[in-house]
């Protein structure tokens, strides 16, 4: 039978005392802190495939380990009472460190810098207008009218009659307040709020990137196109899961969980939408139109739309129409009739974002071949020009982003992000702080100057048959663990945690893994395309991970195909900046559908040249 | 200082112990029924002019009769701890007999006789289509595509493409029930269900008619137009006001009362649908269209728009469009977004009721002079041919429903409907029961005799000269009381609450106000139209008391114009089967926005000639 025990959490050197919370034996670590809404990061869902759920069980008894505690933590960690949260089922009360050293402060989510978007060149055109206009209410001499007739009387004939019943319901008291004077907003012919006064002037929006991983959201004036606020924080669903796959197969055929997902990025936008506002001085109910991009699978969990058969194949999405709904629908907190536009889906794996950086780089416009690379734990991957247009996506995975890599973590303060070896290994941190972990960047440059020392081969084999030529300094760093070959970057008295950070050789298969499906994604729209290397103009790399990854080094490891490196771009965060361009101009979103419609998708799983590709991309 | 005090109301005859119920001191009788949800009728709106709301205190303190309980209920009932429950402080804890001997049993509603509408002439096109289409759900040969696409792709190019977002939820695991055989159900261009397997053939629709006293509602089969169910009862809003004015007055200003107007409604309706549905055993998801008419203030209070002004000059209405909002909107429990269409509103008192009953008469068709009187609390007159209409409405109170009648009731069984009178008075009452009181029609047909027989003259005045050639048994009936004279219809010992039914001189004014209005509005339509008596081919009495006329009284009365009898026809429920007619066909409802664009409104308070004309219809 199950028994209720208590659960105290302590942070690791919070100022708090822990929150302590009952749950039931039997139960996991992990779910007692979700249930409890503590949010453990489980990158890999609860699987036991990685460490980010790790905890130390400081009081208590200690259920044995499990084999993903030991092949995860390791035999040393385990005897020193380090436990998976995901995998440690309760038996009895007990207090747990969490967050251990590798807590992530001051993670860097690629925003958008301040600019104005008409440099860009958008026509601003965002359908939203603001009339002002006197509309008496009716009085003795003219009986056979209404409030709204009224109105109407004012405006255009063009526009919609039928309006939002909260406005109609307004209205009376509207009209008489300041003499009749009042401002009545547009989403093209439709009436969307009628309000006293004149306030012309606000007439605002906003555009939001849902990333897996990360979200970023702008608030931008939408006469002037200027940039007034930005916004930006971690996924909130990342608890549940870092990767695509983790999400889906959460919120796989199990509505609660489903609703536990959507509550959370919805909350997560509203939090954002009230944040932004209050930066600029701006009423939420001043946001008319929201334009929002994100990965399908993210798309879908905002809206509530059932994941289940996105993660089964041959993992369709239940809607690819560019959607627009009302922000009370969903409900956002913005003008009621704000209209929130989602711009298209190419595939299950190839979403609104991708078609975010399609407007944004303009590739669809493109004379010359051009090839939009958007790493993240899912890369998406388009090539052409204005003559043809044909995306993939990878399952890159989330070594890039620290996950399953073993001190892998996000480029937060202390992450490694530069290394350099010569005749020892000097590592750069993120902040300049001690170390704690290496980030993606900092994994990349570290395999590519390994690659360059000699430490490894190309088959990314960490190699013992030459460590006698080594200088000494690198030689010592290479050392044999129960678990195979490790190179130490920084030893634990320099460590920021007092762990040696290290590079496995488990951490290189990972890496290869990740830039191996990104790279034979490239190589399979070159092959279906018939595109040579020489024929690539320009590489556009865009995303919160590629504006960070050093060029050379990504050429070294054969992330990216062979190009000359002046022909590779940094896009930014290409997928939001189109969702800018989306929200200031109606005629940028017919765009993005038209390129929906346009853009082949190359499945790449049943593709009969993909092993072979993939087998070919893995080499370093 | 208010105290709390426990009240304990008690039904008259009722088999059950009375519901006992706390209340502040202070507080009116009235109010603490309200609170409670008990349900005493205010025809008057709690403002002490009528006698609707009478209570008898059977223990504790009896407040001091007020002004009003003294005039409406007389210095007997008063003596014997009779008081209007909105005028009676609650003091101390009592005992209140609610309910007095008038309750009021089968009032007669008008419904619609069961039909098949395509008989009256109306094309079934009511807009709503069902699909029956196989929709697989993507596979792997198929896989730039979704689910909602390959719904698409089985259906013509011409549908929306903005789905509502229930509906794309809703798409993966019904396209994965049964093959993919799914029913894809429209209103116009857009798709408003999908659902698994063949439901062509359910198909419903729902016609109201929500009046001041009384609500009528019909479940129709769109394909066919048969009426499968009907359902009917009074207004709950009733217990806060009989009129259009006290309705109005309650909730002007406070936005609590307008809500508390609107759930009450609301639930009526959806209460109606669940048992039309239970009736004829259909799903309620399987209703998918809803026309509602009522006039401006039930239509206004129903969407939960502000009726402040309604009551105030010019009586303007906020919106006159005819309004569509989806069922999960209002919310009603129907198809979530079965289309709710309201027809349009003319003005403030010509509502959406008036353009039912035109569409149902096709005056806007006729080719002579035809005229609508559609008798209620307001009443409104629509006059004319396929050339010109015209129409106003007349404020006549609720004399003809029993309110501010001192025997007034509903009509319900045990009211008197029919007088004769001879040597002696003989009154025929509903369900052949014994009277307990008088309902309109008999009102109207007691007073046409009375001036038959000579007791009354045309002024109103019950003659006293002449008593002594009257027969003696007639001449025992005429008394004077305090209040002046009364005319005796039933004995204490023949009436079925052991009362006195009597016509009062008070009650012959409140009648003749009440006639007086609606043929004043005739009078001036066709003054202002230039019609005299012999151009009009066809008088039309429509509504629920219009129904219950005696058409030659009406005419004795000069309730109605002098016209050959055989040119008054009972139109029956005009509003509501016109409310059917647009349910069924589209295009009947696009002659709906028609006909309100056309008509038109004459205000009757503001016409110089108002006075005179009402001063002539006052006679009898």
């Amino acid at each position: 039978m199950s028994e209720t025990v208590r659960v105290t959490f302590v942070d690791h050197g919070a100022a708090s005392k822990g929150s302590s919370v009952l749950a039931t034996s039997g139960q996991t670590l992990l779910q007692a802190a979700h249930a409890a809404e503590l949010d453990i990061v489980a990158t890999c869902g609860g699987r036991g495939r990685c460490r980010s759920c790790r905890v130390k069980i400081l009081k208590g008894d200690v259920p044995p380990p499990t084999v993903q505690d030991t092949v995860q933590l390791g035999h040393e960690a385990v005897r020193e009472r380090f436990r998976l949260s995901c995998q440690t089922k309760l038996v009895a009360d007990c207090t747990v460190l969490v967050a251990p050293p590798r807590a992530e402060v001051g993670h860097q989510i690629l925003g958008a810098a301040t600019r104005f978007l008409p440099d860009v060149g958008v026509p601003l055109d965002s359908g939203v207008e603001k009339h002002v206009v006197v509309a008496r209410a009716p009085t003795e001499e003219r009986h056979q009218t209404s409030d709204l007739d009224e109105v109407f009387s004012t405006l255009g004939d063009d526009l919609s009659r039928n309006v939002p019943l909260d406005v109609v319901r307004g209205l009376p008291s509207i009209l008489r307040k300041q003499r009749g004077l009042i401002t009545v907003t547009t989403f093209k012919n439709a009436i969307i709020d009628v309000e006293a006064g004149d306030t012309s002037r606000q007439k605002y929006g906003m555009a939001f990137d849902i990333g897996t991983t990360s979200i970023v959201g702008t608030l931008l004036d939408l006469d002037s196109g200027e940039q007034l606020a930005a916004v930006s924080d971690m996924n909130p669903q990342a608890t549940y899961g870092g990767d695509l796959m983790s999400r889906i197969a959460f919120a796989q055929f199990d509505e609660k969980n489903l609703a536990t997902l959507r509550a959370r990025i919805l909350n997560a936008i509203n939090r954002f939408i009230a944040e932004a506002c209050s930066q600029a001085n701006v009423a939420p109910e001043h946001v008319y139109k929201i334009v929002i991009v994100g990965n399908t699978c993210m798309h879908h969990l905002f809206l509530g739309i059932d994941v289940s058969y996105l993660g089964l194949a041959p993992y369709a999405p239940v809607v690819r129409h560019p959607l627009v709904v009302s922000a009370k629908e969903l409900p956002l907190k913005a003008a009621p009739n704000a209209c929130v536009c989602f711009l298209p889906i190419i595939a299950g794996f190839v979403g609104a974002d991708t078609i975010g950086a399609v407007l944004a780089t303009r590739i669809d416009e493109s004379e010359k071949i051009r090839l939009i690379v958007d790493i993240g734990t899912n890369t998406e991957v388009v090539m052409g020009s204005r003559d043809k247009l044909m995306a993939c996506s990878a399952p890159a995975g989330p070594a890039f982003e620290g996950g399953q890599i073993k001190h892998g973590m996000r480029a937060a303060i202390g992450a490694i992000e530069a290394v350099a070896i010569d005749n020892d290994v000097r590592c750069k941190m993120i902040g300049d702080a001690p170390a704690i972990g290496i980030c993606g960047s900092g994994l990349i440059d570290a395999v590519a100057k390994m690659l360059d020392a000699k430490i490894l081969d190309s088959n990314g084999v960490l190699r013992r048959e030459h460590r006698e030529s080594l200088p000494p300094a690198l030689r010592a760093r290479l050392r044999d663990t129960e678990n195979g070959p490790e190179l130490v970057l920084v030893c634990s008295e320099q460590a920021g945690n007092g762990e040696d950070i290290t590079i496995t050789q488990a951490d290189i298969r990972q890496l290869q893994l990740a830039k191996g499906a990104i790279y034979s994604a490239i190589l399979m729209l070159q092959r279906v395309m018939g595109i040579v290397d020489d024929q690539i103009e320009e590489l556009l790399l865009c995303g919160a991970f590629g504006n960070y990854v050093n060029i050379n080094s990504g050429l070294r490891i054969r992330l990216l195909p062979p190009l000359p490196p002046k022909k590779i771009t940094y896009a930014g965060n290409a997928a939001h900046l189109g969702a800018e361009m989306a929200l200031l101009s109606e005629s940028t979103r017919d765009r993005a559908y038209a390129i929906a419609q346009r853009i082949e998708h190359v499945g790449l799983a049943e593709h009969p040249d993909f092993q072979d590709l993939f087998v070919e991309a893995l080499s370093l």
